[in-house]
C-alpha cells in the first residue's frame, strides 16, 4: 500500500515548524499561468465586432479628459498607449478597445475620476488583477479602464482580533503573507492569487478551494469602502464582527462585479493560520465512492477538513501530460480527490487523517494514495490540482463552465457532455470544489468551433437550470455569461437588479455590458 | 485545584453518547424567560404617547378592511381582540395600539396582504417570536401585525450537503431539533431559542454566542424569499453554497429588520453537530487576564473554539441572587469566562483544553474554574450564562447596551458608566461575547430613572462612536436606537439607506418608525 510507505514519509517530516505553501514557491507557480495563457493563443479579434455589441449612448473620450485626468494623477498614471494588457481578458476570448488607462494612488482620485466620467457619461470598466474567465473586468467597446494597481496597502492587521484592513488593489497573495507574518491567513485561497486582487475578489465574490471551511467572502468580509458612480464615497467599513446598525448594504458591492460601485479599501476576519497542514490525495474507482469519501471526510475530519476537491482521470492526464514538472503520485483511476485538512495540533490530524483513510479502504471506498505533511510534498499535490484548469487551456480551445449542482447529480453532466459531444471534442472532463458541489466542466477541442458550441450552450444552461443549480458558481456573470443569467434567476429578480442598478448609477457608466444585458 | 477535581469528574462521563444541550430542558429554561419578563414589570404607556410619536400619513384601517383579510384568511386567523401581547415588546419597554393581527398561512396570503396594504396605504409590523430588544418587531401606532407564527415548517434537511429549507416562522430551537435528527445544528444559538423565529433572527441578523465558530449570518444564509412592500414575491432561495449570479440582493433583507420585506423562507448551511462538547467555566483576576485568556484559546483551541463568552462579576451575582437554582461552580473573582469547544474526537478536545488551561494556570493568568464535558454539566454552566441577562431585569428597570468596541478598550466603559452613575444605579456590569467583541453593558435602577438616563444616553454612544465601535452589535436599530444611527453611520450611508428603503417600499408601509428616522 502505496499509503503505508508515505504514511511513513509523513511522520519523518512532522517535526517541521509550522506548515504553509511557501510563498515564494507558489508565486512561482502562478506567474507561470500568466504567461502561459498569454503565449500560445493568438490575438483575438474586438469584441464588439464579433459579438455585435451596440455601444451604448456614452460621451467619446476628448484629449480635454485626458488632461484632465493628468492634471488629477499626473502624467505617469495616465496611459494612452501600448495598452493591450488591459484590454484583453485572461483567457484571451474578450478584447476591447480602449484609449486610456488610469491609476489612482487612492480613494479620493478614484472619487474624482468617477466624478468626472459621470458627468461626462464616459463609461468606465475597473480592473483589478484581470484573472476574471467571464470577461468582467476588460473593456468590451471602448470604456476607460480604472485600474486598481496603485491601491496596494495592506494598512492593518489585528493580531488578536484576526481583523486586517486592505486596500482593494492588493495582489491576494501579498495580503496573505502580511496575514502568515503574525500567524493569520486570508481566508481565500485560489490559483490566480499571485496576480488577483483582494478588490477584485471580493467585487466577484470569489470562491476557490477554502469555502469548505471558511465560508464565502459576504461571511469573510467586515467592511467595504466603495466609490459610486456619481464620485461619492461610501464608507461601510468595520472593523468588527458585529454591526448591525441599518442596512447590510456593503453586500451589495460582494458580487456585483463593478457595475454598482468600485471598492476601495476593505476590512476582513482573516482566521488563525493552522499549525499543521495534511494533504491526502486519493484514487477511487466510482463517484458513487467519491460521494462516501465526502461524506466521510465531513464526519470524520469535521473541523479540520479545509479543501475536498475532485479531478477525473481526464482532468489529470491531461495536466500531466502538458507540464511534465507535475508528479502524480497514484495513477490508473477513474477519480481522485484532493484532501486537505489544517488544524492546530499535528499530532491530533494525523490521526484523525489515517483513521479516516483507513477506514474508507476497509470499506473498499478508497483504493490507492498518499497522504503527507511534509510542506514541500503538500506544495507538490496542490500544484497537481492548481495546473488542471491551465493544462486544459494550455494547447486546445477550451469551453469552460462553472456550476453548482445537486451532489447526487454532480458528475452526470460529465458523461451527458461526452455523449453530446462525441468526436467533436478532444476532451470533455469534470473537476472541481467537490465540498460546495460546484464543477468545473470543461469541453475542449483544437480551436473554437461553432458546432461544439451549439451542442454545449444553452444545453449546459438547460440543464443546470433544471436541477435548480447555478449556471454560476464562482465565476461570475460578466459579460459571457450575461444572457444566461435568467436560468438562474427569475423576471422579478432580474428587474429588481435593474431597478437597483439605476438607483446606483443612474447614467450606467460602471462597467457597462456586463452581469446585466 | 478545583479543576483537577473537575477533570477527574469529566474523565468518568467522556464515554457518553454525542453531548449536546437537551432541547426539551432548554425550551423550560427559555419558556420560564418569557414569563418572567412578563410578570413584574407594569403596563407602559402606549409608545406613541411617551414618545410623541407623529403618526405617519397612512390609511385608517376599515371595517371593510377587515373583511377582505378574514376572506383572504379566513376568520381564524384575523384577530381583532386580546392584542396586547402582539402590541408590547419583551421588554415591556415599547406599547403600541394595532387593533388587527393577521396570521397567513403561506407565501401567498403574506403577498395578498402585502398587495392590499400597500394599495390602501395601510402600515405594517412584520412579527416574528417578538422577542427583540430594540422595540422592532411591535407596533408604535397603529400598525396591523403581520405575525409570521403559521409559517413554522421546516421543508428540507440534507444531512450529505447540510443544507435545511425552513419557513421563516420556524422556532429557532424546533429548526435545530429537525438539524440535528441527522446530526447537523444551526450555526445560530441564543437564549431566546425557544421563541425566536428563525426569520426573525435572519431579518436582524440575530448574533448569540456561536458566532465566534461560525460567523454571521450572511454567511450561513444562502437563501431568502421574501414578499416586498407591494406584494411582489422575490424568489432569492438557492440550495447552493455558491451562486454567482447577479447582485446578492438577499442581504438586503438579512439585518433590515423587516423594513425592507417580509422573509418567508429561507435556505442555510447547517454544519455537522460535534461529537464532542466541553465547557471551562473559569475565574480570573484581571481583565488585561482575560484578554490574554482569549488569545490563548484562539491559538490553542484553534479550529474546536465554538464560544468564549465574558461575564463580570457584579453580573453573575445578580444572577445567582435572582435565581436560586443556579449552580455556580466557582465565586470571588471579578471575571469569569465561559470558553466552549465542540469538536469531532473527544480525547484530543480533551487533551486541548486542558493543555490551555494548565499553561493559563502556570502562567497566572486563569486562577481557577472547572471543565466538564458531561451533558447535564454543560447545560447547568449554559444556564448561568443564559440567566444573566434575566437575572438583571428580573426585579429592576435596566438600561441595556449592546455595542463592539476594541478588544483593548472593551471593558474600560463598564468602570467609566459605573463612575458617571454613581449611587443613581443599583448595578452597572458588562458580560457579553468576549470572542466577538461585543460587550453588553448593563445599567440597572429600581425603576426608569430620567436622571440616569441622561448620564448615560447619549455618552454610551459618543464613546462607543469615538473608538470606532458599533452601537448596535446584535440586537439591531429597531425603534430605540433610530436616533442614534447616525454614531454608526454617515450621512452618505445614511441617505442611500433611504433611497433603498424608497425604492423597495415608496409608501412606506413596512415597519415604519423603526430603523431610519
Amino acid at each position: 500500500m502505496r499509503f503505508q510507505r508515505l504514511l511513513q514519509m509523513r511522520r519523518l517530516a512532522t517535526s517541521a515548524t509550522p506548515l504553509m505553501r511557501a510563498p515564494t514557491q507558489t508565486t512561482t507557480t502562478s506567474m507561470t499561468v500568466r504567461t502561459m495563457a498569454g503565449s500560445g493563443a493568438p490575438m483575438p479579434e474586438l469584441t464588439q465586432i464579433t459579438d455585435n455589441v451596440q455601444r451604448g449612448n456614452y460621451a467619446t473620450l476628448s484629449d480635454k479628459d485626458v488632461s484632465h485626468f493628468e492634471k488629477l494623477l499626473g502624467k505617469n498614471h495616465v496611459l494612452t498607449e501600448d495598452l493591450e494588457g488591459y484590454n484583453i481578458c485572461f483567457l484571451k476570448r474578450i478584447r476591447g478597445n480602449s484609449k486610456l488607462v488610469l491609476k489612482p494612488g487612492n480613494t479620493e482620485e478614484v472619487a474624482a475620476i468617477l466624478r468626472h466620467c459621470n458627468e461626462r457619461k464616459l463609461a468606465v470598466v475597473p480592473q483589478g488583477g484581470n484573472t476574471g474567465l467571464v470577461g468582467g473586468s476588460v473593456p468590451i467597446c471602448d470604456e476607460i479602464v480604472l485600474s486598481l494597481q496603485r491601491l496596494n496597502k495592506v494598512l492593518s492587521v489585528d493580531e488578536v482580533t484576526g481583523i486586517a484592513v486592505v486596500e482593494s488593489g492588493c495582489i491576494l497573495e501579498n495580503f496573505d503573507q502580511r496575514a502568515r507574518d503574525v500567524g493569520l491567513t486570508v481566508p481565500l485561497d485560489l490559483g490566480a492569487k499571485a496576480s488577483c486582487h483582494i478588490g477584485g475578489n471580493v467585487s466577484t465574490n470569489a470562491g476557490g478551494v477554502r469555502v469548505v471551511r471558511y465560508g464565502n467572502l459576504h461571511g469573510s468580509v467586515l467592511g467595504v469602502e466603495a466609490v459610486l458612480a456619481n464620485g461619492q464615497v461610501l464608507d461601510l467599513m468595520s472593523n468588527f464582527k458585529k454591526d448591525n446598525t441599518g442596512y447590510h448594504m456593503k453586500h451589495l458591492f460582494i458580487g456585483s462585479e463593478g457595475t454598482l460601485g468600485v471598492i476601495t479599501k476593505l476590512s476582513m476576519l482573516c482566521p488563525h493560520s493552522s499549525k499543521a497542514v495534511n494533504v491526502a490525495f486519493i484514487g477511487l474507482n466510482s463517484f458513487d465512492d467519491v460521494l462516501k469519501t465526502f461524506v466521510s471526510a465531513k464526519r470524520n475530519l469535521g473541523e479540520i477538513l479545509s479543501s475536498c476537491e475532485l479531478i477525473d482521470e481526464r482532468a489529470l492526464n491531461t495536466a500531466l501530460q502538458q507540464f511534465k514538472f507535475l508528479n502524480a503520485p497514484i495513477s490508473g483511476f477513474p477519480f481522485y480527490m484532493l484532501i486537505e485538512t489544517s488544524g492546530s495540533n499535528g499530532d491530533h490530524d494525523e490521526e484523525k487523517i489515517n483513521q479516516f483513510i483507513g477506514d474508507g479502504m476497509e470499506r473498499g471506498e478508497i483504493q490507492d494514495g498518499t497522504v503527507t505533511g511534509d510542506p514541500g510534498k503538500v506544495q507538490e499535490i496542490w500544484k497537481i490540482r492548481e495546473m488542471v484548469p491551465l493544462g486544459l487551456i494550455e494547447k486546445s480551445f477550451c469551453f469552460k463552465y462553472d456550476i453548482s449542482l445537486p451532489l447526487r447529480d454532480f458528475y452526470n453532466i460529465v458523461d451527458v457532455m461526452r455523449e453530446r459531444c462525441g468526436s467533436l471534442a478532444t476532451i470533455v472532463c469534470g473537476y472541481g470544489h467537490l465540498g460546495d458541489s460546484n464543477l468545473h466542466l470543461n469541453v475542449s477541442c483544437d480551436e473554437f468551433n461553432d458546432e461544439i458550441y451549439k451542442r454545449v450552450e444553452p444545453f449546459v444552461y438547460e440543464y443546470t437550470s433544471k436541477l435548480k443549480g447555478s449556471i454560476s458558481a464562482e465565476h461570475g456573470i460578466g459579460f459571457l455569461k450575461k444572457d444566461y443569467l435568467h436560468y438562474s434567476k427569475n423576471t422579478v429578480a432580474i428587474d429588481w437588479m435593474r431597478d437597483m442598478k439605476k438607483l446606483l448609477d443612474p447614467n450606467g457608466i460602471l462597467n457597462p455590458y456586463k452581469v446585466l444585458n
